[in-house]
């Protein structure tokens, strides 16, 4: 891992998850905006994330961490607003009118603070084994059921804002930052087994989604530290 | 209940919860910004946030919610962002260099997106009685215990974050939109029975923050839907 940043003070690197759904934010970010970035895996399974030489760059525990020009940064939606205020072309994230801007911060805000952190494995995981008393069953009940509930009453919310704001995209037929929180929160809910069906607005866009490149490159699926299949 | 947003398309309109942490993040930020406001109360305990005619304003069903010139919009984050953009004087509330407003973001977020969603108390209570099989001991330790846990472990890197970027207040000695997150979520800490003085900046601030007149006058014990005493 690459710690040593006076080495490099004009690169950008990610410090990535391939299965994190922040981190894939940001990946899709940076792909969209045309910015190559060296990719930097931490085994949120092994619990690298918690490990000092991690923690020396990012006190915070968390991926993403970006280190953009020598400079720390970490939260995914931080990182996003910085990127498009310091690159604002190509491929403008926001819109320029403040009620617009307002609106796709609402549909972000929507996923990356009321659902995302509460279906967070780690979350449910951590719930499970405080309040178990050692059973597993009931451990392994929780760690699914919990995840499921969050998303599926989240995306009732969701499902509304788009069907108001969405067109092509979540936010009319121009890619925000809104589109960046919503493929990897759809990954995450199938992986859970919720009936996305149920949805159609989010199943619509996402399917738009991810035909686009950005999206495609940089796909759980596809990174340097997904395992083999 | 004032819904009828036709009649007065150049007010503010705050529906908001005396006690409820978001809600104070946008009433001290609209007088921090000298913006009078309309003052609805949303009685949480009561869920009027999820009654129809509330559900109409806000089909997220969250306080606070902002009627700003007939426009609706929500998550504390996004409206002060919103409000900041639209009257960036008085008071600017982001720094102008790139790398500052990001620092400022990431407090901000690792507030708004790691400890206030986490440890709010409707998400123990559902947690609680989703997994407790109806034992009002355990519903009980649980709901205090959960919160107690969540800010104590994420004031830990608050700390360190403050250590860093703080001086008078959250990011040095200007006030910044981090710290409409901070008092708010210090007096949750409080009122859960968290013990502030093992974080010396966090405590430091708060304190500082306390004194201003913004912060003074959007109290919790201070509001029209406020119960006597």
């Amino acid at each position: 891992m690459v710690l040593d940043m006076e080495s490099d003070m004009t690169s950008i690197i990610l410090y990535s998850y391939f299965r994190s759904s922040c981190s894939w934010r940001v990946r899709a970010f940076l792909a969209f905006k045309g910015l190559k970035y060296q990719y930097e895996p931490i085994n949120l399974l092994k619990m690298e994330h918690k490990e000092s030489h991690f923690l020396k760059v990012n006190p915070n525990g968390q991926v993403p961490a970006l280190i953009y020009h020598g400079r720390v940064m970490s939260d995914s939606g931080t990182i996003m607003e910085f990127l498009e205020e310091m690159h604002p072309e190509p491929n403008p994230a926001l819109p320029n009118d403040l009620y617009e801007r307002q609106i796709v911060r609402q549909i972000s805000a929507h996923i990356g603070g009321l659902i995302q952190p509460l279906q967070n494995p780690f979350l449910a995981s951590k719930m499970a084994k405080k309040y178990s008393d050692g059973d597993e069953e009931k451990i392994a009940f929780i760690k699914k059921d919990w995840p499921v509930s969050v998303i599926s009453e989240g995306f009732v919310a969701l499902e509304k804002l788009l069907e108001e704001h969405g067109g092509k995209y979540c936010f009319g037929d121009q890619i925000t930052i809104a589109d960046f929180y919503l493929v990897p929160q759809v990954a995450n809910a199938e992986r859970f087994g919720v009936e996305i069906h149920n949805f159609p607005s989010i199943e619509r866009i996402n399917q738009a989604l991810l035909q686009e490149e950005c999206f495609k490159v940089s796909h759980p699926s596809n990174q340097p530290d997904t395992p083999p299949q």
